[in-house]
Parts: structure tokens; C-alpha cells; sequence
């Protein structure tokens, strides 16, 4: 959007300023007026004015810091406030139910996880104990009005758009219509935004954990399924539908075993939780307690759980080196189960990348495990349902009623 | 950038606003003041100020339009004139070297190509030959103080910052500082930026070719060597230092053979030129035209030839597959030598791509060739060098002597 030399449209830059300094504080927590002005560019005068209107929104609260023995007036702190604006993130994984409530700078209110059997469930039942689950969160029932909305994390393949799920393999679901499930099951007034774990994972990195401020990140999740989520220049890609990052069915291995999704060979046969398992002489569907248990014998010198997690990290580095290729990444971070693996893989990942990779592209790009672990895709989710807010913040301030979406609330 | 709400910032608004003008008459050439109007969003007082000055600079000429017997008054025509800013492109492939001088609006000015023998040369060599080539260009020597800079692109891969070939294993380099080497071997004082040729031909289909104002593009080149070009959310996928694209060298075939990057089993490996040809029964060195004479072969129904397609086919369907599950492009173009391969290919391909893509992103992506075919790489070299100008037009305006970088000129 671009400005007339003659009168700019002052509803236009007041909604992006106002966009800039409500990134800033949600990014970054408390900040002086002085940070702000040199973070956003505004003018000390104009920051003075819209701070106001946030302190008069209830979103932040403003105070006069402690003179520090330097010259001049102290610059005020400005802080937002957790309480003031609310999300609802929910996470479904194969093994796990999440839910949490996420305030304005990210702080946690309350957060709670139920194990799940990995059987296939229906919509309709994981929609009732997502339910019951919210129910359970402290001051969901108190938070009413300043719930801005609901972001949901789910291993599938998602459709932006509407919460689609296209494959869920790994919750036995095909072509499920989660995002309507859900907006019949809660607060019907509420708006409800789905994207895959993976992708979520990566952007909860990118903004709390590992990879703050990053410009190209490529994380890898895993569990029983593989997932992906990427950062491209600074943003998440997504693909034309937002189906974008689903690394597991990169095809790794044409001789490999049939995989899930129907095709053959793909990076998720050959370094899924299931694989592992089975080469290290457990049952493949153990899930976490039984991943923990191989780790705990590869401490122990078991030859057959290191064999398996060097058939994991083999494979891993073969299907990382291609996405440096493709995507000259600064940062790989492993997350999920592969965070877990980090230190029994890593070298095995680091030697095939040094075999495989392009010389200049593997030169820059460095591994990492998560920082966020199993909490990264609920960080990821309430991200996604700040989204609106951050971007026209204006839209909550003039009159607190008006929200858009909340007339059924 | 964020304008504060009292005096904005009237020279960062100016910039921008020319900036949007030069981008528009850059993409669609002439275009009438109303339609400026309605793409930039700037008004018309506005629109004619800036128009102003591009016309005192002689980038643009301004014609009223015939009346077309509707009422009010004819909306002028804004026409940008290719000769007013120019930039010289340059094309380093492994069988030809290509110049061409192309105005402002994306009008080429001239072309010129000469073959070369794919035998190993030196850098020096290479730009002694380029610069015998510039001074056959038509308009060259008159062209001076209007270049606005030089854009190449090679085969190779290429950081962004300086020009530095890191590899480019079909013109047996490693490590080569080809950006360095042009600077001295051309005017000094024009500015020079290196990019991979694939990378560039996304870039040129994506403003001149087939894929025009497209979000997600995956863009396909071979000859000797197998090259990628990324278009993300619109804009080129570049990786932390330029590395990105390089698709070639995607891992797909773990007991495949040596590549020349030194790892086992590239995409490359299996769908590159040479592999085509031996598998034809041809010298797999034979280049362009034994290519062509395979396609006649296949035409005539010649077993081999056929068979050597249909694993080329096989293999570029496995490879997409899996950049279709990565990045959810709406569109793949295929170029260079596969796009005169796409008749003979393109069943394959989709078959495996139905097989071995997920269903979702598999159902929106579409299969077509390249329009730019081998001028592809020329033209998206030029798109290069205009880029700082559209960035940026205020610094060309003023005055049009105080051109940057261009003191030693």
C-alpha cells in the first residue's frame, strides 16, 4: 500500500503503525518508548499517541521506568499485557490432546496436554475432548471477550482456507472438514484457523524459540509421521493452498516400502518413529515411552538401538541434504522425536550432509534441536490466531465490543 | 518502512511512489494514467507530478490517447522508452554465451549468441569472450551513460554478494570469482550481479514468460547439468547467500551413480543430458543437437530412444514429486532442454506425479513448458540488473549525471 504525496490516508498509517508497534511488543515483551521509536521509525510523538490507545484498549500498560542515574527524562516502559488479549491454541498430535491460553507477548496463561491412544478417532470425538479439554484451562471460562481467536496444530495436510484436512494417515482421517468441527463444537463465534504441527513447530521457533529472528529455517518433526515446516526469507512458506512443507513424502528410496500416503519410498519410511522402532527390536507402534527406551539403550551400548539410529540419522542427512540444496537454509532444527535424538544422530547427519550436500550451501547452514519441544506446535498455533490482531490491531482498539467475528459470542 | 502520523517522511514517500510507477511500466510497458492510478493506489494529481519527472529524464514519453468516443476526457498514455534506461545481459551456458541489451519496459534491444565448445575454460577466457561479444551489440557503444548495469547468468552456483562461482562442474570451475573478473574486464564503473542461470529463468518467466504474476513457481532447466529456479509467494527463493534452487542435486537414488558435485545419486544423475543420450545409444556428450536427434528418433518410433525418455520422464516425475510435497507450487515449466522435451515426457511425468505426489498440492499444480525457451536465462539476467533501478528510480532522476557507480564510467 502506497502513500499520495498529497494527503497520505491517515486510517491506512495509523492501522500500520499501529500494526508495528503491536508486533514489536508481542515479539519482544516490555520495550521503552525510546526502543520503540527506533524500532518501528515513528516519531516519539507519534508512539506517544498510539500507546495511548492501546493503555486505553486495556492491551498495555505504561510506566515511568527508574530514573537510572543518567542524563535526561527516563524513557517510559510500555508492556503488554498478557490479560488483555487472549488466544486459544489447540494441538492434536498422534499421541496427545493440547490446549493452551496464550496472552499478548506470548505468555502462557495455562496450558494442558491428555495423552491420546494413537487409534483412529473421528472428528467429532477429538472436536468433544478438545472441548473438555479447554474446560480444564484456567480462566478460559473468565477470558470470554478478550479471546481474539483459536489457532489449531494438527499432523495432517492442511487447507489454509477453511481447516480442511486433506490425509491425516496417522489419525486415520481423509478429507476431514476439522476447521467446521470445531467452529460447531466451540464458541461458534470464534475464528478458527488450522495449519499442519510442522509448520506451526517452525513458526513458534522462529518467534520464542531456537530461531528468533531467523530468515531461512528448515525444521523437521517427527513422531510416527514426518513433518516440516519451513521458513523462507523471514516467513512460513506455504504453497499456493498451504499445504507447502510436508517433507516426510519427499521420495528418498524408489526400492523402499510403501508408505502411507500411497506412495513408495518416501523420507518417512525411512526415518519415521515406526522404522526406528522396528529395527531396534521394539514393537513399531511403542510411540514416545518406547523411542525413550531405545535412547536409553543406545546409552547402554545395545547394538541394535545404535544401528537404528544410525539407519535414522543415514537416512536423515541423505533427505536434509537435499533440502539444503533446494532451500540454502541458515538453520535445521530438529524437533519432535528428532529433537530427542539430536545428540545420538547428529554426526551421522553432519557426516551424510558433508558427503551429500553442495559445498557452499552446507558450509552456512548449522543443526540445532528444538528449543520449545513438544510445547512448539501450541506456540505455533496461538501465533497463528494472533495473526489478525498483529496485522490491524485497530480493529480491537476504537470500541472493545466491535470486534469482528464475536457477534455470536 | 512506516511513516509517522505528523510530517511523513515526504522523500521515502516520493521514492516509493516512483518506485511503484517504474515497476508497473517495467511489467506492462505503456499503460494510461487511469490505470496507473488504479494499480499504484497513488492519486492523480500524484501520478502526474511523478510522471513529470520521469519524462524530464527522458525515461518515459507521454501521449494523449485518441479519443474513443466516451465521454470525458482521454486518459494520456504513459509510455516508458526502452532506450531512456538500459541494461546489458549476459548468459554463461555450457554450449553458448549470450549477450543482449534490453530498454526499459523489458524491450530487447539486440541478441547475440555464439555456440561454444563444452570444454573447460578459464574464467579470463570466458570474459574475453563475452566482451567480443558485447561489442557486436547493436547500440552498444551509444548505449554508455544510459546502462544502468550488467546482469549475468551462468550455469554454476553463485553467491549472490559478490559473484563468487562456487561450483560450476560443466565449466570445470570451483571456487571462481567470476563477478570480480567481468568488473575488470568490462567498463569498471557499471555495476555487476551473478546469479544461476535457472534461478534466472524463474525470474524471466515469472515477469515475461509463461508464468506471469505467478505465486508459486517451480521452474525446471537442464542441458548438460540439471538446474532449478524457485519462485515463493511471488518472489525468487534465494536461500541465506544465493545457493537455493539447486535442485539438481536432490538426493534421489541411493544406489544411483557418481555425480559430478561428488555425492551419489543426484536428480541430476538420473535426468540429465548425458544420461538421456547413452541410454539412446548416443555419445553422452553429443549436447543440443543430439538431443534433437533422439526426439526424431522417438518420433520415428526408434525403441531406445523412447526408452531413454521414458526414464527421463520417470525420474523428473520422482524429483517433482517431491518438490510438489515441499513447496505446493501452483505451476511447474519446464525449460531449457526439457522443455523441448515436454511432448515426449509430459505423460510420464504426470503419472508419477498422480503416484507420488499427495493428493492435495498434486491436484493444483499444472505441468507446462517454458515460454522464454533459451532466452530465458538473457532475459532474467536483465530483470537483474533493472532491479536496483526500479527499486529505487529517484537516484536516476534528478540528475542524470550523478548516476551511482558509475564514476569511472
Amino acid at each position: 500500500m502506497l502513500l499520495d504525496e498529497g494527503g497520505h490516508r491517515s486510517a491506512t498509517v495509523r492501522r500500520a503503525n499501529l500494526s508495528s508497534i503491536a508486533r514489536e511488543l508481542h515479539a519482544r515483551g516490555p520495550l521503552s518508548r525510546s526502543e520503540l521509536v527506533a524500532r518501528t521509525g515513528l516519531t516519539r510523538s507519534a508512539i506517544r499517541g498510539l500507546i495511548g490507545e492501546f493503555v486505553s484498549a486495556g492491551l498495555v500498560a505504561e510506566e515511568r521506568s527508574e530514573p537510572l542515574g543518567v542524563p535526561g527524562r527516563p524513557s517510559a516502559r510500555v508492556e503488554p499485557d498478557p490479560e488483555g488479549a487472549v488466544v486459544l491454541s489447540l494441538a492434536i498430535a498422534v499421541d496427545s490432546l493440547g490446549a493452551a491460553l496464550v496472552g499478548f507477548g506470548g505468555t502462557i496463561l495455562d496450558l494442558v496436554r491428555v495423552d491420546r491412544r494413537p487409534e483412529r478417532s473421528s472428528v467429532e470425538e477429538i472436536a468433544d475432548d478438545l472441548l473438555a479439554l479447554v474446560s480444564r484451562l484456567d480462566g478460559w471460562s473468565a477470558a470470554g471477550p478478550r479471546i481474539l481467536g483459536v489457532g489449531v496444530a494438527v499432523v495432517g495436510v492442511v487447507r489454509r482456507a477453511d481447516g480442511f484436512v486433506s490425509m491425516a494417515p496417522n489419525l486415520g482421517w481423509r478429507d476431514v472438514p476439522l476447521g467446521d468441527a470445531l467452529a460447531r463444537t466451540l464458541d461458534p463465534g470464534l475464528p478458527i484457523t488450522v495449519a499442519n504441527e510442522a509448520d506451526l513447530s517452525a513458526l513458534a521457533e522462529l518467534r520464542r524459540g531456537v530461531a528468533i529472528g531467523g530468515d531461512d529455517i528448515v525444521f523437521i518433526s517427527g513422531e510416527v509421521g514426518v513433518g516440516g515446516g519451513l521458513i523462507v526469507d523471514g516467513k512460513p512458506l506455504t504453497g499456493v493452498a498451504g499445504y507447502g512443507g510436508e517433507v516426510g513424502h519427499i521420495p528418498v528410496n524408489p526400492d523402499g516400502v510403501e508408505c502411507r500416503c500411497g506412495s513408495i519410498g518416501c523420507w518417512e519410511t525411512e526415518i519415521g518413529e515406526g522404522t526406528l522402532l522396528r529395527l531396534a527390536g521394539h514393537p513399531p507402534d511403542g510411540g514416545r515411552e518406547a523411542v525413550d527406551a531405545v535412547l536409553r539403550e543406545a546409552d547402554a551400548g545395545v547394538a541394535s538401538a545404535m544401528a537404528a539410529l544410525e539407519h535414522v540419522g543415514h537416512w536423515l542427512g541423505i533427505g536434509l541434504a537435499g533440502l539444503v540444496n533446494v532451500l540454502d537454509p541458515r538453520l535445521i532444527v530438529l524437533g519432535g522425536r528428532f529433537g530427542r535424538m539430536y545428540p545420538y544422530v547428529v554426526a551421522t547427519v553432519e557426516r551424510e550432509l558433508d558427503r551429500r550436500a553442495l559445498a557452499a550451501p552446507r558450509e552456512l547452514v548449522r543443526i540445532v534441536p528444538s528449543a520449545l519441544g513438544i510445547d512448539a506446535p501450541l506456540l505455533g498455533a496461538a501465533e497463528l490466531a494472533f495473526e489478525p490482531f498483529l496485522a490491524g490491531p485497530a480493529t480491537w482498539l476504537p470500541s472493545r465490543s466491535e470486534i469482528p467475528g464475536r457477534a455470536g459470542a
